[in-house]
């Protein structure tokens, strides 16, 4: 058999290939992989490739898919095509297998792969006739060159329709290549949604399908608060009856989300197929209306951990009633889903090395990687970090102190939208504690004293638990009193005593750990300085230290883009070893330890 | 290592083994199978047998599945214990795969195994601890030694509370090895039905799936009759506003036999897991309520041919929410579910030598089997032989004469219930040409004459189109005119046709037919002899022509009590070669010529 010359531009490969190869052959010969869904069977019209030279005719595949200008323009499908010569092939950038690479919002530091689980694909099919008298079922089963080994009956009813309305050319969706619907020709429109259903906040993210683009974001307080502001009590209140309420008020609140993505970037809800959802354990249990009862009772089992895809319309979520909805998996009853998708957005699953990753809130969930092993824990951590429990504490938002320092003998305090204080957050008492430390106002034990020298001293009062320590803003004054200091202490106790037993469980020291990364609010806004300072984190080099902002929900996004994440989160969900704080007598030890500042020394 | 003796029994099989074998193995070797849901796992319980002699000590799992009595008994798992001596082994029937044989009821030729799509088994779980954390889901996933791709939300919903009310002793259902449902020990209660939905009649038969024995039978008119006698006249109906009408009615009637079985016998529909239907392509569009318009408008397609698996909560069916109804596969629009259910029940898929089933009703769906070859039709007979378009006719109910014969010269007229006549059905009718030909009162065109001689000659009046043929009987006279014996021909014509041209497309004669099954009502109340005589079907010796009555219901049990009948029928479905006759220029002329009763001889 003869063999041709094959140019493939714009790479400059150049190779040899046999007669009658078709072009998409020779090309993976050449190591150049092509899109396509259909496998090479000639329906899906995506591996088109610009070809000149020695080529075959045109078959009526290409005629159908192409059209007649394109054709004219040199314009093939690769895997209809047959070289009979030498030949130029032109490769487009859109036609490279997954080389569409994109760039997530965020603090994301891995890029994602177009390679969504959802797919449409335009098919033109042949009419019926008495020769040819296939059920319309099977005529696309053999032209997706595929057997459907589950049929939705909703396909059914409304497929005759679509076909001879369309001309029996339509467009398919396919959900991990299950069909899922047919429907009229739409441009391919293609839509998903990634949900980080977080205790306090819901955030929803709308992202383009068909090019991998985040489209918008919307997010709301989560509406389940007004019935607990934790997971416990929400616990609490499902098991008491209350399950349905929870349940449905969060699905309404996501409802809500997505048709104001929808509705202000003009696009209708039926053009969502896939949904990607994160949130803690609890979260995740709720918004299926699953009974999270056992989460709060020893030895806190879930019902589920691993990863579950479900329908929107049994959800009653607004999206294509033939789309799906994925939910990531957790590794445990408080280590969920969000701390699944901080691993993934991390890159912590693939690196190498020693890391950290932290999420402080409420709990505080962590994972150690230590080259291919995963470690995790949750830790109670207790309120404080989120302004709750301490007697000025609030959330960051307008008017809390947020950020202090002393610069040049001076203390700076800086406060939220620059007005006059009413309170402080988590990250303005964890400074605070720090500029304590360091103006011996606080000794090791966590008790408030009077400074050695006299700068400073007017901001120490006495206060109904001991001594106050007040901040001085735009005319007014926020105390932090002995108790604000202790709840604090419990909460950095808790985490550091956490990060002690992965390190423990892994064998190594703190001076190991190359990278730590902080997700979440609280993780974005504290000061990695003072956060080491008072020793909630281990002493390390500054440039460790890395904020990651959302990282459970640019792991949802990236779930929603790139399926393949999914299998990464299914197998790193299986692979991380839990450590159950609660059993492990050396755990309180540990957190007393921590709990004084002596310990960040 | 060393070997062992083993002896089987009752078998009386001997042989060797070598230490630490399982039971099981050492019976694999000897070619002895058995039972087994886990796969050898450890958790389903099926594989008891009883042992004495050199066996390892109980496990935890035996004890368990066992209980202590059994144990001490001598019964063992055979996948637990391992051999360290010689032993001897005895294998109760039960436990012995797929050797439960049951001979379903009617007319079925086919021995079926107990296989059922669904099973039911009891599993005993560990109970959670701060050291085994695992989600109840992934729980039963291991001790199932299974990983279930999809679960339902409804499962989760009840699973802490089926879990714990039972102390983690369960039932597990699987469908085809998905977990469908958990629920609290039932001794394996296991029920399913097969259902014949018939254009004029509706079928359900109830079985107990943990025997395979039928329990009972319920049956009724279809609702539809009203909205249509034949399936044109329902499609048309359909397609002008009453699909939902006549899915909703056909599915309620469903549930009504349903509700009667069980009442009757004392059962829960929620024990019911599965069900398998059979009918005619269009009777099964109807039931999914998938629009089948263009069944009825040439190119005749259907929008489905393949098998279906829908679940009873979408189609309103009152069984078992979270079991299955499985849709048996159709051929073409006019060779549907039915046919092929008579396929599975007559043996026809698998017999050698030439072989012919037919089921006449308003049309005549016939299969030919040439060896490895299937060949099949369908032929608009029109509705004579259920009594529709005979000035007398009549279905085949009391008062109707259903059988004619001539003996020692004289006509017998039979009436069924022996009352006087009040009309003909069609098997009365088949007979009354077989005698009219025999007198010479029909020509060979099918025109009524005067018999030569006297005999009966007081039985030929005049008619309004032409001469009549009256019958008497108990004072009563039923004539029957020159146009109903028009009728008849038209109809025996076009089965007849088809039989030929099915011949034809086999390259076969009439005399290499070595079997013709004939199914359904008409099938097993027509006299062959007559059927022969007037040329509907071909002459061929008696012996050769077998009833086999609702050949389409017993093929839905077949399914229903072993799931392998399923892929029977997936496979047969696709290799039957349908012929089209309305694209054939050769029908009319063979149906020209079927129509004279000379054709016969």
């Amino acid at each position: 058999m003869s063999k041709f010359k094959i140019k493939v531009y714009p790479d400059g490969i150049e190779g040899e290939t046999e007669e009658k190869n078709t072009i998409m052959k020779a090309l993976e010969e050449l190591g150049v992989e092509l899109e396509t869904l259909c496998g090479g069977a000639g329906w899906c019209g995506q591996c088109m490739v610009k070809a000149t030279g020695g080529i075959s005719s045109p078959t009526s595949n290409e005629i159908r898919l192409l059209g007649e200008d394109k054709i004219r323009d040199g314009f093939r499908l690769a895997c209809q095509a047959k070289i009979v010569g030498n030949v130029d092939i032109e490769v487009p950038a859109e036609t490279r297998a997954y080389m569409q690479r994109i760039l997530t919002s965020g603090t994301t530091i891995e890029d994602a792969k177009l390679n969504p689980a959802v797919r449409c694909s335009n098919i033109v099919l042949s009419f019926p006739s008495l020769e040819d008298q296939r059920a319309d079922l099977e005529r696309i089963e053999d032209a997706i060159n595929r057997e459907m080994t589950s049929v939705k009956r909703e396909l059914l009813m409304n497929l005759p329709k679509v076909l001879r309305d369309n001309n029996f050319n339509i467009e398919a969706i396919f959900y991990n290549n299950e069909l899922i619907e047919i429907r009229r020709p739409k441009n391919k429109l293609l839509f998903g949604v990634a949900v980080d259903i977080g205790t306090t906040t819901v955030v929803a993210y709308l992202l383009d399908l068909e090019d991998g683009k985040s489209v918008d974001v919307a997010s709301s307080m989560n509406p389940q608060a007004k019935r607990g502001a934790d997971v416990i009590s929400r616990i609490d209140y499902a098991s008491k009856g209350g399950l349905e309420e929870l349940s449905t008020i969060i699905r309404e609140e996501i409802n809500t989300l997505i048709y104001e993505l929808c509705n202000k970037n003009n696009i209708e809800t039926q053009d969502i197929y896939d949904m990607t959802v994160v949130g803690n354990t609890t979260m995740l249990h709720l918004f299926l209306r699953v009974p999270p009862d056992y989460i709060a009772i020893s030895p806190y089992i879930p019902v589920f951990s691993k990863s579950l895809t479900v329908t929107p319309k049994e959800l009653g979520i607004n999206t294509n009633p033939n789309g799906r909805c994925y939910l990531l998996p957790n590794i445990s009853s408080y280590v969920g889903a969000d701390t699944i998708g901080m691993v993934l957005s991390t890159g912590l699953y693939k690196e190498d090395g020693v890391k950290l990753a932290l999420d402080i809130g409420t709990n505080g969930e962590m994972v150690l990687k230590d080259n291919d092993r995963l470690f995790s824990c949750s830790t109670a951590a207790g309120p404080a970090f989120e302004g709750a429990n301490i007697h000025y504490g609030m959330r960051g938002a307008r008017g809390a102190i947020d950020h202090i320092s002393i610069d040049d003998g001076e203390l700076k305090i800086h406060v939220i939208d620059d007005v006059p204080p009413i309170g402080i957050c988590g990250s303005g008492l964890l400074d605070a504690a720090a500029v304590m430390l360091e103006l011996g106002i606080l000794d090791d034990t966590g008790r408030i004293v009077e400074p050695k020298g006299e700068l400073f001293k007017d901001l120490i009062h006495n206060g109904s638990y001991g001594m106050d320590f007040v901040l001085k803003a735009y005319g007014k004054e926020i105390p932090i009193n002995q108790k604000d200091i202790r709840e604090l202490q419990l909460a950095k106790g808790a985490i550091r005593a956490g990060i002690e037993i992965l390190l423990e469980e892994a064998g190594r020291s703190i001076d190991e750990i190359d990278t730590v990364y902080l997700a979440g609010a609280f993780g974005t806004f504290l000061s990695p300085e003072s956060a080491i300072k008072i020793g909630l984190l281990p002493s390390l080099p500054l440039d460790r230290v890395k904020s990651v902002g959302n990282a459970a929900g640019e792991g949802a996004k990236l779930t929603l883009i790139d399926k393949g994440y999914r299998s990464i989160a299914e197998t790193t969900a299986k692979e991380v070893r839990y450590i159950e704080l609660s059993s492990r007598k050396d755990f309180q030890e540990k957190f007393m330890d921590a709990m004084y500042f002596e310990f960040a020394k």
